[in-house]
């Protein structure tokens, strides 16, 4: 490397790659925590930017936007703020299942989240590309300070960038999404660039490689947009949002913004057929295109194949704002040709006339496998490096906000001399999400379910507040505003449950009556009518605990059992090969993961009691 | 060429290459006009981006925008619903210097100039990169339908785009702006690109060169950008923008957006000193850029070195949106290393602490010299293809927006088999600014001022619609909305001079009393209360008609001197082998010029009126 001007250099703490959903929250976090932090994104009219979808939130990703505001992050007041449809999914369901999902106004969403960005104390966004990772070799005084450098032979510097600048860092956290050397697909056409319009990052796929991490790639893809001049509304359904619309982040109370109806459109027969006819052009088809993609997010070509019964598929017709005409078709991701992509519409009511604003794409990009990392996201090979978001082969906005809030909390932790901190699994979906990453891989695109946590009663939107926000207050992580607001929630809810054992109701508690299935809190008020004063976020989170009460302990329970198992710490530096008996294959893999815990060693595919019986037996010696 | 793929085509009358302010004027009078109108760019999130500075208008360039708006464009209205401050410029000197300039929320405006693209019937807006021109040879059908295709040796056919498609097209309109074959430099470093965070367009580069164009090359700068939150605005001083904030659409009554200040900073020796002290790194001075820039908008190197006795230059401190923290800083545009950027702002009261978000930049770009085109801007090599904005060697958005709607409405034009229309010298700065391109070409970037027009009383901003809406509506450019207001304008202002006829003030009639320089319209209401109903923009118009009238007339006197030299048409095929006795230099000039008229040969340099004085002699025969 060369440093001929040695003028242009920086110092920073904390070094964030990239400003899209993880960079953002990664450098928010690291600040908010006091370490002087630096935001290098290669333009800073794409800070936030979606790549995709115009929304926030969905499925077990509605639950995390929450925790990440119980934590303090940005994600949900932004969407709060530029939401233009809200609807809280599976409403039908127990409270568990209960998701709060948003379409956003696209461009005010990103507007919003740089503007956040901008106004947060301690950090700098600059406009720079990277080009490069800086690190050295460790030093025993690295392994004195910390025991995760005990497996790491670099220790990062700092990151070149164009310009012939270098930033310094303590720690540097890598946040570049899609962009490693990608590749993007439109039937038989290829182009470099991770997002259309943009170009690729090669440098630091470079410096990966050369640094020794595994990479391996994925594919992802998207839908056509088209104009809403062109489109027949009078042929498509329309889908209100809720009449409601409730609040992402906990400190806001009601929800302002104008909102706006999407609707519903429908694929045929004819549009199969169509589709069949042509998917010898589809690049996943064809064999141009080999890497795996998220299999729960298929392609309207795989559906087509994998679904070959049904004869429709709904297609959900997203304004991507307030101002624009731009329409997002959720529903018909593709990389089918244009010529085939055009024809798609003209067979579909509605959309016969429909005009393609951007032709759908699929993109291929490098990842790193993150069984690499420490669950603080913390590279186990480079000490201070960082990775977060889709780099570590997630997919989805808020599995990449999630990450990057743990990465930029350890990342600032680590730069205090701090150890790390992260939920654990039966703490939050962020905890699951970490966990399973760093443990078990992945080998597909990662995303949420509801169904990888397995106490998912305790893990609701409606409560993660009071899961996460004392974690996030003694962190550092939160402001008075946040604190005042969450332990006014508490005493609410303590008021509540004193009023409903006071209160009585055919002679029982009103505790007691409210456990009833069909009683709701309206009933109940009119009967304590001091009840009336609580407020309603407070009044559901009474609700929810009485009714669910046997659930939820059950569960609690559980978690107990697990908890002794977690405590049971395996240190970093454990080693293996000390247990002679202990299968290859279950050396091989603990070596390599490094679980932290009984527990995480036990979630390890493939290892067996009798090698989790093993460790223990040699954990005491 | 190969054509693959022959599904991937699209037919269109006119196709457009770039969405900049040239771009998209272009497409819209198109479209407008009925022309079946493609307009493809890069990326469609930077649909009408404002590359440096956020502001529209300003001397001579607000009276293009009136023009363009008179003509039925879009910058007029966009700058109306997004502006943050307005200020007529020059409000204390006469009205022909009176020019209206606003800054803009530059996401905002980017934004509405997208959303009336996407409304615009008749166009399709596309994300594509065009990677190359098609042409034919031309042929005698194609000489017998356009007297300008004698000069023609290619008619343009279409253009390639990435993703192996072709549009095919009766006319296409370049405009590229600073991405052909652009290099950025700040200090020593360089990297190629059009803008910072975006690519360079070589294709079309190249296309250019294959068909016989001529190429040079310019360079622009700009400004770093700097974080608000860092900056202490009590050390810097207020500049409040107009009481009565004037709207740059004649569609408009007034501006109802939310208003903002904007700030003036100082520089002063010392920062001149560190300036002279790095001088040698400046690309401009150390010959790492040897192409010509703006003389009138110099870097802050070049007025340090041009005005070297000045200790102090203003710095304004120009917010870019209501919901962003950048501060655009105008007065600084440089190219200097980044350390100097950052020891600059160190030495500036109010700005010690700024943290750059932007660096300041210059960029190299070619261009192509316009006299290569015919005024209606259609090349007159290539038949079918027209150049307008940047890529003609211009520089501003306003002046990109008038060659835009010029190329736009021409081309529609010349699809329908209507001959070219242009405004003329006499009947606005889009006349000036066409004719001063194709006639006499640029050695640095053109920009309009007041002072390149002849007739500058006439081509005031307040008269733009009486000079430019009638010959819209006869083009077919305008809608019944604004056909209907400029009529009410014209009636009232026809009912105010009557009234000021018979009205009487001290015996003598109101008008005669109006043409004091001390009596305002509100003394003559006082004393004429009929005229109390005349709205105030018609109101404007008859005081100027009259306090000027004197200087009116003169200058249009000369104005028809002026067009009886016009009407002297010469053949687009004129033969000035013809004339034995003309001088070699004048024979050259006019044949690569191919003046269309007596008065553009005389405006040719080094033309002499003896020249004139044979050409007309042979115009009989
Ligand atoms: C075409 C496409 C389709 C997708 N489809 C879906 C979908 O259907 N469902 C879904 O859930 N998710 C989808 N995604 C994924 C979703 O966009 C990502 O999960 C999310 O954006 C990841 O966030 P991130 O912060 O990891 O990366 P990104 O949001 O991609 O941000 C990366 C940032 O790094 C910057 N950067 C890159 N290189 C450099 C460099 N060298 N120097 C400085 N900055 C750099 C980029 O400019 C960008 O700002 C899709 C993504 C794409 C591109
Ligand atoms: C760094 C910089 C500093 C400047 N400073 C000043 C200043 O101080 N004062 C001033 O008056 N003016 C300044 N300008 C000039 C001003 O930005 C331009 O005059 C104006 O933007 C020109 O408009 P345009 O439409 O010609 O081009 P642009 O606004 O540049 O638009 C060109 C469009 O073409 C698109 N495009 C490029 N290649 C392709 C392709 N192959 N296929 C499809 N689309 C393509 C681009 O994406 C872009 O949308 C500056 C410009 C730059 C870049």
């Amino acid at each position: 490397m060369n440093h001929d001007h040695s003028q242009n250099r920086y110092d920073y703490d904390v070094v964030v790659i990239g400003a899209g959903h993880a960079g953002t929250e990664a450098a928010a976090a690291a600040a908010r925590l006091g370490a002087k932090t630096a935001l290098l994104t290669t333009n800073l009219d794409t800070v936030g930017q979606m790549s995709c979808n115009p929304a926030i939130g969905g499925v077990a990703k509605g639950q995390i936007v929450r925790e990440v505001d119980a934590l303090g992050g940005l994600m949900g007041e932004a969407i709060d703020a530029t939401g233009i449809q809200f609807r809280m999914l599976n409403r039908r369901k127990g409270p568990a299942m209960h998701s709060p999902r948003a379409q956003a106004d696209k461009k005010a969403y990103q507007n919003h989240i740089k503007w956040q960005i901008e106004s947060q104390p301690n950090l700098d966004l600059r406009q720079e590309t990277v080009l490069d990772l800086i690190t050295r070799p460790v030093t025993d005084a690295d392994r004195s300070e910390s025991e995760h450098a005990e497996f790491a032979k670099q220790q990062i510097v700092g990151v070149r960038v164009s310009g012939d600048a270098t930033y310094f860092a303590k720690t540097v956290i890598l946040t570049t999404g899609t962009f490693l050397k990608a590749i993007m697909h439109t039937g038989e056409a290829q182009s470099a660039g991770g997002r259309a319009g943009e170009g690729t990052t090669s440098g630091i796929s470079g410096a990966l490689n050369r640094l020794g991490f595994e990479v391996e790639r994925f594919k992802t893809g998207t839908p056509p947009r088209l104009n809403a001049r062109t489109i027949d509304f009078s042929k498509v359904e329309e889908q209100p949002g809720d009449e409601d619309p409730q609040p992402f982040s906990f400190l806001n109370d009601a929800i302002t913004t104008p909102q706006l109806p999407c609707h519903i459109a429908h694929t045929n027969d004819k549009v199969h057929e169509l589709i069949r006819a042509n998917l010898s052009r589809a690049p996943m088809y064809s064999g141009q295109i080999d890497s795996r993609g998220p299999r729960y997010c298929p392609s309207i070509e795989d559906k087509v194949v994998r679904f070959a019964d049904k004869s429709s598929h709904q297609l959900f017709l997203e304004p991507e704002g307030l101002q624009t005409q731009e329409i997002y078709v959720n529903g018909i991701s593709t990389s089918l040709p244009r010529d085939v992509q055009d024809a798609m519409f003209r067979l579909i009511p509605g959309l016969e006339n429909a005009s393609i604003m951007r032709y759908g794409y699929a993109v291929e990009y490098d990842f790193c496998p993150p069984t690499q990392l420490w669950p603080h996201l913390e590279s186990k090979s480079v000490g201070g490096l960082f990775l977060a978001g889709q780099i570590n082969g997630t997919t989805g906005y808020e599995e990449a906000a999630g990450q990057g809030l743990i990465a930029g909390l350890n990342a600032a932790r680590s730069v205090a001399g701090k150890s790390p901190w992260v939920p654990s699994r039966q703490d939050a979906y962020l905890g699951v999400l970490v966990d399973d990453l760093v443990t078990a891989g992945t080998d597909e695109p990662y995303r949420m379910f509801t169904s990888r946590a397995e106490y998912r009663l305790l893990l609701r939107q409606d409560n993660a507040d009071r899961r996460l926000t004392p974690y996030a207050d003694e962190l550092g992580l939160i402001d008075s505003k946040r604190r005042t607001r969450f332990a006014e929630k508490l005493e609410q809810i303590k008021r509540g449950r004193e009023l409903l054992k006071q209160g009585r109701i055919e002679g029982a508690p009103a505790e007691v009556y409210l456990r009833r299935p069909e009683v709701t809190w309206e009933t109940i008020c009119a009967a304590v009518p001091e009840l009336n004063s609580i407020d309603g976020e407070s009044a559901q989170q009474c609700c929810v605990d009485i009714k669910y009460a046997g659930y939820i302990d059950r569960q609690q329970m559980e978690v107990d059992k697990q908890v002794r198992l977690s405590e049971k710490r395996i240190p970093v530096s454990f080693d293996y090969e000390r247990i002679p008996t202990l299968r290859n294959e279950a050396r091989e893999k603990f070596a390599r993961v490094r679980p932290l815990s009984l527990a995480q060693a036990k979630r390890i595919s493939g290892i067996t009691p009798a090698d989790i019986a093993l460790v223990l037996a040699y954990l005491g010696k």
